[in-house]
């Protein structure tokens, strides 16, 4: 089935077969990139318009750096904090970049939704979602994803914990959508304080101790403790937390003998992770999920750009 | 007549006929661009350093995507505000651009009159002015004359109102200056505080009343208020403001019936402008000024390093 | 003899020869600069990725060029002063620079030893140190070696004060290691509080004052007073330190008649240096310095990249 998306907004309007696709396409660019082979030209004569509201240098240079290896030319909107006011500055936004007619516009921003938002005021171009506010960030979870498939050879009927701050996390968030979708049972680790209310309707297990949490799991996927998002509400000591909900060798017992150790990063080690462990290539793919980031983004934007000259080639026979 | 300057310092020094070729090839790129037509390579093998005093992610944007669209190499030279100091550092700025060789350079300044400064300072480089202090900001003037004559068929013989922040707009000045040289009928709308003293010296009529300013004008052109420039000056409330100077439909309809709403961005709206008349595509063109803005640049670009290769020519001569 | 170094971390790691090596084909880059030649493809298909932990336009900007002027993909990768925190996120920037498989990386960072010790955790790339510290500089020891060459047709024999805030300079401790390996005799000219205790040990002669300092030297190499690294320590009013340690024409007057003055930027002019005489251009190489930085970056990185290539040559071999 072929990827049928004018945009990556989110995990959430994706088909299991359209994630699939993009999968085995990123698997061949992690296999090129692993032999230094050049990526392509799939993105030839294009645009990529970086804009990011919320600075990350990771996840920036990760999509710069897929965009160039396709043969993008890449621009970086720095969008300094203070010109940022409200809806209002979105739409002139949307205004501004129709004007320059980018072919491939990634965007981070605070508000959970602005993104979707920005994606109906652009013409002609295709919107990648790269975080926004406590939505969705859904290249994380596809080269979560294909980190698990690649470790596991399987990305179904497999347990997977998520544990931590998963209030605040759009990465939990875009993860339990995706893995659901694929048919996997998922387990959700954290202090009351650090689940959504109303969890339960993603159909997820819910634990508040990590022992139990983790028993007999393939995949333990740790999350950042999203301090900057905790506004006023509870902020847990770091030596306490790294005591309940820190993973360190004795918890991961608990898991699979084989269960393999994630974490989006930036890690916060000896709060969520023992650095040791964190370090350990033989239960932690930490490393991988950085190298899948970048095939991850070379497949989106690869099938993004197909479907968008597809729907440019249409409007022209249209036209005439 | 063809364009004989070595630089775009600003408008005062162009001929008529300089600025009707330049807005000429802009208007085929403009065309080019919005067909999705690669520019072209005239700046293929050249360097484009963008140097910003003053951060500014679209004009900076503006003169990347111009750049790369004509084949430079592109570079953004941040320049933190911490390390500008008075004078002295332009000449030490000159000196390390001088030794890096760039082609073309962009200079954004916050003090009038630094961009020539640093002008006669280069060798071998032609300088563009991406905006100086209260003094000149041209290639704004030049994309609102390529919007005015797209809009209006001709840009002679038009009764246009400019309005608001007259005192600390450097757009102001140029397109003033511009609008002048192309024979126009100028009327300036602001509260007295926000016109610059000897203003009758560029022969322009001059409204402290919106409805009497705006009566049959073709073009409303306004301007953001400066607030980061009154230093220590009348600070007007934007209720106030908005009432007796923001543009409205209601002060709209004492134009021309087929008026255009034209604003540099980025706007206040609600203070300057209503926010549904700025999106109202039947009157605003503003989305068409950023679109000219890419338009004209690469067409000042390309004009400036056709002089640049014939100089550099003649002095190859003259050395053999 | 060839440059045999995987990275370039320090001028003390370096044979004589290989200096000599690599200033030869600088000096080739140089000459193709000033003719307006391009530079050459030899990154072509490499990744450059510059990563500053402290900011310096001017280093990074000549990184920048050298590397686009071979061929090279260049990224910036700015990492914001509040995501570094001591040890522990220099093993994360490897983990996640490693997964993106950069060829050369041009790093710059606070603290001593922290270059060094990233070259020991990236793997698959060569790393160029920007500066770490108050440990080294080299490609700065490098530009002001191939400057001194130039102007003096030779880099042995010759007297050289090197002036100044010798204490906190990196600058000054790789000119003093290069210079040593070439056999020059250095003199080191500054305040007590801002010489380096057991200086001696570099075998170099001690001076406390300028006229006895410059006596007779070839060379007169001015440093940058380093106000933000004296934390709590000494910090002389300027006016009092250029009156006894700033360079101006009587103080040169006691040096050779054909002395020459350096400055590695960015000056303090009247502090350090008087502003006639840093613009003098029968004395100062100032401007020479800066284009001699980006043809010695040119050449670090062409060998550099050379060496790379053999050795992953040599893992493809061993593979098969």
């Amino acid at each position: 089935m072929p990827f049928r998306q004018p945009h990556l907004l989110g995990i959430e309007p994706l088909h299991p077969q359209e994630i699939a696709t993009l999968l085995d396409l990123a698997d061949t660019y992690a296999e090129r990139n692993r032999k230094g082979l050049p990526g392509g030209d799939a993105l030839q004569g294009l645009t990529q318009v970086n804009m990011f509201f919320e600075p990350s240098t990771r996840t920036q240079s990760s999509f710069e750096l897929a965009g160039r290896k396709l043969g993008a030319d890449v621009m970086n909107m720095g969008v300094a904090a203070s010109s940022v006011k409200k809806g209002e500055t979105l739409i002139d936004t949307a205004l501004t970049l129709n004007a320059m007619r980018p072919d491939l516009l990634v965007v981070r921003h605070p508000q959970s939704g602005a993104v979707d938002l920005l994606s109906q005021k652009v013409q002609n171009c295709a919107v990648l979602n790269a975080g926004d506010g406590r939505h969705e960030h859904p290249t994380q979870a596809l080269l979560d994803a294909l980190t698990i498939r690649r470790a596991k050879g399987r990305l179904h009927r497999l347990s997977i914990a998520i544990c931590g701050d998963i209030a605040h996390s759009r990465v939990a968030r875009s993860n339990i959508l995706l893995l659901h979708k694929m048919e996997n049972r998922i387990r959700l680790v954290a202090p009351p304080t650090l689940m959504p209310p109303g969890i339960d309707a993603f159909g997820c297990e819910v634990f508040h101790d990590m022992e139990e949490g983790l028993k007999g799991v393939d995949v333990v996927m740790m999350l950042r403790l999203q301090k900057e998002r905790m506004d006023g509400g509870f902020v847990p000591s770091e030596r306490e937390y790294f005591h309940r909900y820190g993973l360190d060798a004795e918890k991961l017992a608990h898991a699979a003998p084989d269960a393999i150790v994630m974490h989006p990063g930036p890690m916060n080690r000896g709060v969520e992770i023992d650095g040791t462990l964190a370090d350990d290539i033989n239960r932690s793919v930490i490393q991988t999920q950085v190298e899948m980031g970048v095939a991850v983004r070379m497949a989106a934007m690869d099938l993004l750009a197909q479907n968008l000259r597809a729907a440019r080639g249409r409007a022209a026979l249209g036209e005439a």
